[in-house]
């Protein structure tokens, strides 16, 4: 099969254009996609790797097209913005490539489903490497609402958190097979939180919940305390002493939950509210003037050692 | 240098934000990008692999970095589009990656600067694999001018071309770093085109004229004879016969010139044009009613053997 009977069986299953009220105007199998957006596109990129992102070894190559698109609608869900369409570039290896390409964008194409996103083009490549999937999502803003960035806390806004935290990857005979790869990006949490309350920053839980906050931190110029007795601890956290278990909490990266900030007076009403379809919201830490750092609430400094691509 | 201090650096090398008139309404360091385009976004992506696209045994990393952005700005060239931003996703080697991070991007930004393209947002990552970079650029169609698609073609429309074909890979001692990692994405000739004169179809030669006329003429439904004594011929095609030589016009790829259609009144007023800025157009066929294939004028076929990622 060569690369032009991969994108017709792609547009097969990619729908007919021109519905009304379709976005896409022009879908896969052009020199370029064309989607109506506005009144600004808010666009983000993020490549995965095998055997950095996922092991192929190990796991259904559908769960790390999943997992491609999905880290991409954590993002949009982190700006308080819609997604509407995907771009999918693969290099996939020369042997076995074809139905590892399926199988990827199957993967893409389900969850791309759940959350009405579409795909509005992609790039296929053979090589003698491993598999590589980088996805660009498009999005727009929410009617009347502007995107959330990580620069608008405030100094007295409190910090929340959705989910739970750590141990995201799995451990044991399960390692690599954990969450990371099932996750429900949570689009539909950012979209009540921006249309419901005035957030005024928030981020997605990529890199761990220490590296995270510190980004908060940074870009809106003030400090972050974190109270270590309310951080809420996920089931898949192995056992192990309460500083070993918090620390997979802080530090094991891709919850890809929301961290967010909010005035005290909204936190609470956030606190309260039954919008968030059983998603639970806590209420983790404040923020205050001061430096760009992320301490507990004694002052001490929270170490960052979340998930860091060094570039050496 | 962490991730994030490669960010520093991208974001210190992007520029500052919030001018007038500027589309850029958040670049690189957030959760995502936010860009004002419209009424339409077009987009685009394509993803290089070294060994495949360039070998960074022979070629600086500079080189493609800007083979990554041109690729992508010749798509939207073809579209008839100005290109207005671009996504970048990096898979770079452990050892060396970020040197060889920064020298990409250094190719990136430069063609970049010289297209008026701005950079939106990426993602940096490193592996044991070879450098992988896919480029997504998005823009927005010419003021009053729909974009221009590959199914527009209409029985008697010419057939154009512009530039000379073949070669572009290089040969000899300079294998692999021909005029593919150098040409100049033809956005202006494509500018001019949308702007003044009604073109029918276009696409950009990535993959052979043989090929990607092929995709004209299955898209818009038609037979497309191209005259071969009218091929324009690349100074870069080495020595050999007149059949050798046409082969490698017709077949070598990543060319990048554009291939268009318009109706003879059209293409005669293109053809004595200066609009083009020294780049040469040549009437090399016509499209005729009939099967979706490539024919010589006298009916037999052009059988395509472009530049094709085989997916086994």
């Amino acid at each position: 099969m060569s690369e032009w009977q991969f994108i017709d069986w792609l547009r097969s299953k990619t729908g007919s254009l021109g519905n009304i009220g379709d976005p896409i105007v022009l879908g896969p199998g052009d020199d370029a996609g064309i989607v109506r957006l506005g009144p600004e596109t808010i666009a983000a990129v993020d490549m995965l790797m095998d055997g950095v992102h996922f092991d192929l070894n190990k796991i259904e190559a559908r769960l790390a097209g999943r997992k491609a698109l999905a880290v991409n609608l954590s993002d949009l869900a982190a700006m308080g913005a819609r997604p509407i369409c995907a771009l999918v570039s693969l290099a996939l290896p020369e042997s076995g490539g074809l139905a590892m390409g399926r199988e990827i964008m199957e993967g893409i194409l389900a969850l791309a489903k759940e959350f009405d996103v579409r795909i509005l083009g992609g790039d296929t490549n053979s090589w003698s490497g491993k598999a590589v999937i980088s996805v660009t999502v498009l999005g727009q803003p929410l009617p009347n609402r502007a995107p959330l960035t990580r620069s608008g806390a405030k100094p007295g806004d409190w910090v929340l958190v959705t989910g739970s935290l750590g141990g995201s990857l799995g451990h044991g005979d399960k390692l690599g097979q954990g969450r990371h790869l099932t996750f429900i990006p949570r689009v539909q949490v950012a979209t009540q939180l921006n249309l419901s309350f005035e957030i005024t920053s928030m981020i997605d839980l990529s890199d761990g919940l220490a590296t995270d906050a510190s980004h908060i931190a940074r870009e809106s110029g003030l400090t972050i305390r974190l109270d270590q007795d309310h951080i809420p601890m996920s089931s898949d956290i192995p056992d192990g002493s309460p500083e070993e278990r918090l620390k997979h909490a802080m530090t094991d990266g891709e919850d890809f939950e929301l961290m967010f900030t909010a005035h005290p007076d909204i936190a609470r009403e956030i606190l309260i509210s039954d919008a968030f379809e059983g998603v639970p919201v806590t209420h983790i830490g404040e923020c205050r003037a001061g430096d760009p750092v992320v301490q507990w609430l004694d002052g001490t400094t929270v170490m960052a050692h979340g998930y860091q691509h060094r570039l050496d």
